[in-house]
């Protein structure tokens, strides 16, 4: 009873695009059905170009032993060294075609042909960070706490599956992309949580750290911001902007006393 | 003793760029063992690959299926919505990268640089030609049987592996690309022989027919050209070249009586 009013209440906090999208969604769940015996086909077709790499490449190999161990005679006989030759030449070639030749493109090709045909929409990152926004405003409208929210727990009860490491730190990031540094923080936070009991863990550390310290500096907390940074760059010892951005945080904290 | 003496007559008739060829064919024979580490090596993690793939694949799938059972209600749960979409955007991207990520350039760069640090000069192109020329030059000078010769049968002894339909072809090939026709014809129609041996035929008939039925062209053998080529255009119909060389052929023998 209290979960039917819930969902009630959520979906009246959804905006008109968001609406459309789980329209979409509802339709496209079923368009994805192929997509598996795709992919089972894709892996058929590549273990049997791995078999056929298996056999050239033995047969290449094998006889190359053989030459050698007539040894140096065998190629004056002009008949050995126009095989070895070719051997050498053409067949390495056909060895490496096969190498080259992954068919996933034409199985990729297959899936997105079977979504266009099925005439739904298929979402965006756009959507991603609608479907992110949606949870928060969630939060703060009922002002859920973040780790039960992340948690699928709503209200005390469990209404959903629960968000991984990476599930976590990508609504953190949607709020990072729209300036939202206060929301930003406290995903960030959930993330890091998250990854500890993971393995192996679904978001580096280190991804998380970089967005987590930006979000303190930017609600006033510096000190912490520094302190985050150089383990992010302790832990990324060849991540691009770390070691900068400890010197920036340090420059601050010298140049105002906070 | 006759095969030792055969040796040295074969010996006698290479030129100076065929023994350079051979003394580096000697030397490379001992390089190329690590290609089948290598490979191997390759194929190990082309099949980790595989299977990193049927894993997320099928979670990918296992999940959407969950959401399509529970109904159209699944989605209106935001936390639902935001991992489904989650799934159908980043999930998916990293689904395409496995498919698309075949590691073949790296191994076959490790093959090359291999190569690279033995020091010894891989053949090319020009010494499989030089190594055809070379049978030929033999195979006149002891006026020997095509059929023999390609079956590693000089003298009457077996002094070599023998030929496939394919290397045969080849030898045929590197004779036409030195405008040699009457070689070309001969080396062309054992390889027609041969493949009919051959389960699957290591060169399709379609292949050998166009380069035969243009020797005979060029032998003064229209009649025979045309007839093979009549062939070619009927078991390859998609011939770029057959249906317009049947008419070539046909115009020129009612241009003049043959």
């Amino acid at each position: 009873m209290r979960a039917v009013l819930l969902v009630c209440l959520l979906a009246g906090l959804a905006h008109a695009d968001l609406f459309t999208a789980i329209a979409d969604l509802q339709h496209m769940l079923g368009a994805e059905k192929d997509v598996t015996t795709i992919i089972d086909q894709y892996i058929e077709a590549e273990r049997a170009r791995l078999d056929d790499l298996r056999r050239y490449a033995h047969e290449y190999v094998h006889r190359n032993a053989h030459a050698e161990s007539v040894g140096p005679e065998f190629v004056t006989n002009p008949i050995n060294a126009y095989l070895l030759i070719k051997r050498l030449t053409t067949e390495w070639k056909k060895v490496e075609n096969i190498m080259l030749n992954n068919k996933a493109s034409t199985f990729l090709k297959n899936i997105t042909d079977n979504r266009v045909r099925s005439e739904v929409k298929f979402p965006g990152e756009e959507d991603l960070s609608g479907a992110a926004t949606a949870l928060l405003r969630l939060q703060d409208t009922y002002s859920l706490d973040t780790l039960d929210l992340s948690n699928g727990i709503i209200g005390g009860e469990k209404v959903s599956n629960k968000l991984s490491g990476h599930d976590t730190f990508e609504v953190g990031r949607s709020a990072y992309n729209q300036k939202d540094y206060y929301h930003c923080l406290m995903w960030m936070q959930v993330a890091l949580v998250k990854i500890e009991n993971e393995n192996p863990p679904t978001i580096e550390e280190w991804e998380i750290l970089e967005y987590l310290a930006y979000s303190l500096y930017q609600q006033g907390n510096v000190r912490r911001a520094l302190s985050l940074t150089k383990r992010l760059a302790k832990i990324a010892p060849n991540h691009p902007r770390a070691k900068g951005n400890v010197k920036w945080y340090e420059d601050m904290l010298q140049g105002k006393d906070m």
